[in-house]
């Protein structure tokens, strides 16, 4: 199973504290070693970096860990392959234009039997079940909506049925950007936490790592940090039931829907 | 002006050399501040590596200088903004998926008057005339060639059309690629060089450093480089005439095209 991890926030804010942790999931604490990615949008702009090594071995890691890219929405993935070879064009996150914005979009699961029609302008690149799957919701996307939405919950509907069609063929557990908002789907397993004033203390699961969040932050600061499994053991994670997808929208969850 | 850099070879190569001294224009030797980009094909993926800030303050270029990535593709690009804001959305390259494959685009110039109507699938994120060309670009190579093609040669024809119809609005020299062959226009200034064997000794002009190419290569590697202006002060580079686009495959000029 792969690793996600998202977050979404207020106020542009670095994410080096959650990928500390989370990297060490891609060969150190976890097996993933397929390949890894992360995707930071500024403004309208999105900065991709993918590497088909594993996370521990890859020098982009460190550049990440050590350059505070501030960003409201982020998109990581550590890589298990089950379909496709471990390649770079395999390696999520994937990313499209479409509308005049960069969508980003990130998979954990397994997708069987699923070969839709792609008569839209998305093309999967590699050969893997989650960039078709991803191609061919924004090609849905874009065909509900010919003049394009900036509106997060002008998106949640179609997103919904399409989310629904695609989990019915498997484990479809994703995170989806266009640098406005982020569209979380649980299948089978993905927890979050929202991060606001009062700021306290957290320590990572996977490294021991405490930050003081008080002390690099504002009180209007909140931020939303969104992994397949809980990223810190000293705060409370929801686990977002299976059959839901959720809107993050400056830091919190702002809406929700049932796939199921 | 802007300064581009591409690098077209018959076996995947590292470009740190060259981009040792392309990157000190970013600010060192050249007062081109406002961004930098470079996007490297590896098989059918890509990476592309963009930041809005000078390339001699940029963290990722240290990246870049340090971790030799192999590729067949790369292109390049220092911005010295024109149009549109030094904004993570104007850095060059741009990048696009169509017909299955990743497309990147550089350009060094200025468009006026340059309003095409855009009703195909690619719109811009930012708001360069690059970009836009770009989008325009694509739009009408899909519509010439509604089921795509991977033969480099077939797509001469149409770019030429597009190139010269877009190069009568302005300066448009531009650097293009889809992983298989790299397409390099002159509109104003652009030159090259191609190395094979017996390969020397090359001096950058823009820093004092040398490599012997022969310790580092095969004798049936074969590399082009194309650049705004020569890297090296010790070969001989082709100044490519204006209106010209070349197409450059495994290492070589392999064709070219008048689009004056």
């Amino acid at each position: 199973m792969c690793q996600l991890l998202g977050m979404n926030c207020n106020t542009p804010t670095d994410i080096v504290f959650s990928f500390t942790g989370f990297q060490a999931r891609g060969g150190l604490t976890d097996v993933h070693r397929d390949g890894w990615g992360i995707a930071f949008f500024e403004g309208r702009g999105c900065r991709l970096f993918i590497d088909a090594r594993a996370t521990i071995d890859s020098p982009v890691t460190e550049l990440i860990r050590s350059y505070p890219i501030r960003s409201k929405n982020v998109i990581a993935h550590i890589r298990k392959a089950t379909q496709g070879a471990v390649a770079l064009e395999n390696t999520h996150p994937f990313l499209r234009e479409m509308w005049g914005r960069y969508w980003v979009f990130a998979h954990n699961g397994n997708l069987k039997d699923f070969a839709p029609k792609l008569d839209g302008p998305f093309r999967p690149v590699g050969n893997t079940d989650s960039e078709l799957a991803f191609c061919w919701l924004l090609q849905n996307l874009r065909q509900g909506l010919p003049a394009g939405s900036d509106d997060p919950t002008h998106l949640i509907e179609p997103l919904r049925q399409i989310t629904a069609h695609i989990a019915a063929h498997g484990e479809f557990n994703y995170l989806l950007s266009n640098g406005l908002a982020l569209y979380a789907h649980c299948s089978t397993r993905l927890s979050y936490i929202e991060r606001r004033h009062p700021f306290a203390e957290a320590h990572l699961a996977d490294q021991d790592v405490t930050v003081d969040f008080s002390t690099v932050t504002t009180p209007l600061d909140r931020v939303a940090v969104i992994a397949t499994a809980p990223l810190t053991d000293n705060e409370v994670w929801a686990n977002v039931p299976a059959g839901k997808l959720l809107l993050f929208l400056d830091g919190a969850c702002a809406a929700s829907a049932a796939t199921l």
